[in-house]
């Protein structure tokens, strides 16, 4: 099997000769006659030029081949391969890569398994983020929580930014928080997943996932672009870290907002992810608060869906993008609101009641029109916040 | 202490704006009166806007400060912080990190470190790179190592793309060069440094490390951005890992090519790696192969060499350079040829042997205009090469 990438060079580049370079300065390079006795299998190492396509407006599009023996069947070696050295080459981007079935992970859970733990099948699931995002102690969060899971919430996860602070240690976090996902078991039968995050050097992030899940943790976030594929890898390998891992985009615009440089969100975001073992991902929503189209955000969906990888659009997510977010995604989605829930103008519990009525409301067939919609959470949300 | 961080922004955006959005954003975000009880923690967890500078042709560039508590200590969490969620935002590139001195770590080797270990404290020092890339086996690798290592070379490292293949397994590749290493020192007293590469998921990549270093490795090699800066994190900080680590800049353009996003190289391959552990970091040579900034090569360098990192241009690099390269870094450098040794006319040993004669021309004073140069390696390489 093959790994293709498209890479997409603006007007001003000869795509035709890039295309050269890369099958051969990205995979074996260049030999003479003293490795003769090698030929066949530095040959079996080169990448290949597939295709070139010219633009009306100058640039150009190639797709190139790789072997798949080049790489270790995961996200960090491919991405050495297929743009280490050649990310620094000039204006190039790649928009495309396509990867054998059995490449890298799948998710331990994904969207069937999170379903499955959470015994709900029919409809979105609705996520929250604790806010502020520093500076709240273990009990804090241990009280929102309180709130929010008994409205009825399904997950909620830390603020990517919030690491293992004195101010609220991951472990602290997570015992204030299992007593309230403990009672709320009780009280309703109602499994809520709390995705603690992951930091620390890659060791003991390790070594915190294994205690934290051994703590009761049921679900964990990671920030995969700024610790790294490698680490997600290992956590997603372990038999032991046997919990949803929800992966946050943070850093992706770095690697994914230039126009002719860099790596697509669709890449990055949908096919890379798909692959990587996370169960679940985060990325801007296109009517959110983040620029963000709505074709690439389209292909991080189907990317992810297709390797049964949940789905989670965020940032600027309220309740009034209910009927968008259901006519882009269906019932396979996880709206995940930070503000949106949390800022409610009657509190968080407010804000998870807010969801579920635009939820029924929309089930029901009823407009979202301000003026049809009776008093109550979702008019107050949609009062504040407006529709898409 | 605080950390400062320099953002600018293109024409058409308003930096002021955006940098009340980061200051705020990127740290505890808003609260309302239910946090009152913890609104001083809160207060002392935001960033704050140092200044703001608009240039005559409208870009802008903003400085904020953030609180070192809100981080641990480290790159990941740092460049979550500072530019996470905030990277999706739009057009922004950040330029200038500026960290408190025991902000992360310094190398356990570095310059005056690997120095130590070659017994070499009077000149650049001269680093080959096995080629081909992919394909070689183990006993290959072994040859071409008897070759440069017998002609004076004092480092060498595995292409970045070799991973842990079946074509030539990584502690196979060790076990035939370190045979190589030894007779070298038993038959010339000289230590040569061989930076194996490293690879994996994170928990086998830091086994593998531990594994090589028992076997007698005594340089590594990491990708840390396609690995991720966590994974350089628990290596660094491991006392059995007590061997330099060689950091390779695989993928830095796809976060610092770009003009308007992502961040700098001289943040990312200076400042970054400077606080990383890494001993000696590879980039690109303004004169070299790759296109690259004469301005941003000479940050690097000097961000590195603040904290006794070595620098190593790279890319490119042959023996007609050894002039401009002594001009721009003096005696601490690493020299780091690919093909400017390998596929010197006359061989690898050729290859090694015409940086030294370049070395003792450029010594004695003496000019490398073609004309002027006596038949020999030194004359070869520039025959093929040509100079800066």
């Amino acid at each position: 099997m093959t790994i293709e990438v498209d890479y997409r060079f603006p007007p001003g580049v000869d795509g035709e000769q890039q295309a050269k370079i890369i099958a051969i300065g990205q995979t074996a390079g260049t030999w003479d006659a003293r490795f003769a006795h090698r030929e066949e299998v530095l040959r079996s190492h080169l990448g290949k030029v597939v295709k070139g396509l010219m633009e009306t407006d100058g640039s150009s599009t190639v797709t190139i081949s790789f072997p798949e023996a080049n790489v270790e069947n995961d996200i960090s070696s491919l991405l050495t391969m297929i743009f280490g050295k050649y990310s620094m080459a000039g204006a190039a981007k790649v928009i495309a890569v396509r990867l054998p079935e059995d490449y890298g992970r799948r998710p331990q859970f994904g969207i069937t398994g999170i379903r499955e733990q959470l015994g709900i099948f029919d409809r979105p699931l609705i996520m929250a983020i604790f806010k502020p995002a520093l500076g709240l102690s273990a009990e804090d969060h241990g009280a929102i929580l309180r709130e929010v899971a008994s409205a009825g919430l399904d997950i909620i996860k830390d603020d990517e930014i919030l690491g293992d602070l004195e101010v609220a240690p991951t472990l602290k976090r997570l015992e204030a928080c299992r007593q309230v996902l403990d009672e709320v078991k009780q009280q309703t039968g109602r499994t809520v997943l709390y995705a603690v995050n992951l930091t620390g050097a890659a060791d003991q992030l390790i070594e915190k996932a294994h205690l934290l899940v051994k703590e009761g943790a049921n679900a964990l976030l990671l920030n995969v672009l700024t610790y790294g594929f490698s680490v997600l890898d290992a956590l997603a390998a372990n038999p032991e870290i046997n919990v949803p891992i929800f992966v946050h985009p943070a850093f992706a615009g770095a690697l994914c907002a230039a126009p002719n440089h860099g790596m697509a969100y669709s890449v990055v975001l949908g096919t890379l992810m798909a692959h990587s073992g996370a169960d679940a991902v985060l990325y801007p929503a296109h009517y959110g608060s983040l620029p963000f189209e709505a074709a690439e955000e389209a292909k991080i969906r189907d990317n992810l869906r297709s390797r049964n990888v949940f789905p989670v659009p965020s940032a600027g997510i309220h309740p009034g993008i209910v009927p968008q977010a259901l006519a882009d995604y269906g019932q396979d989605v996880i709206l995940n609101a930070g503000t949106g829930i949390m800022d409610h103008p009657d509190g968080p519990a407010a804000g998870v009641k807010a969801f579920f009525e635009a939820l029924e409301r929309l089930n029901q067939g009823k407009s979202f029109a301000l003026e049809t919609v009776p008093d109550g959470f979702l008019r107050r949300a949609l009062e504040k916040w407006g529709k898409v």
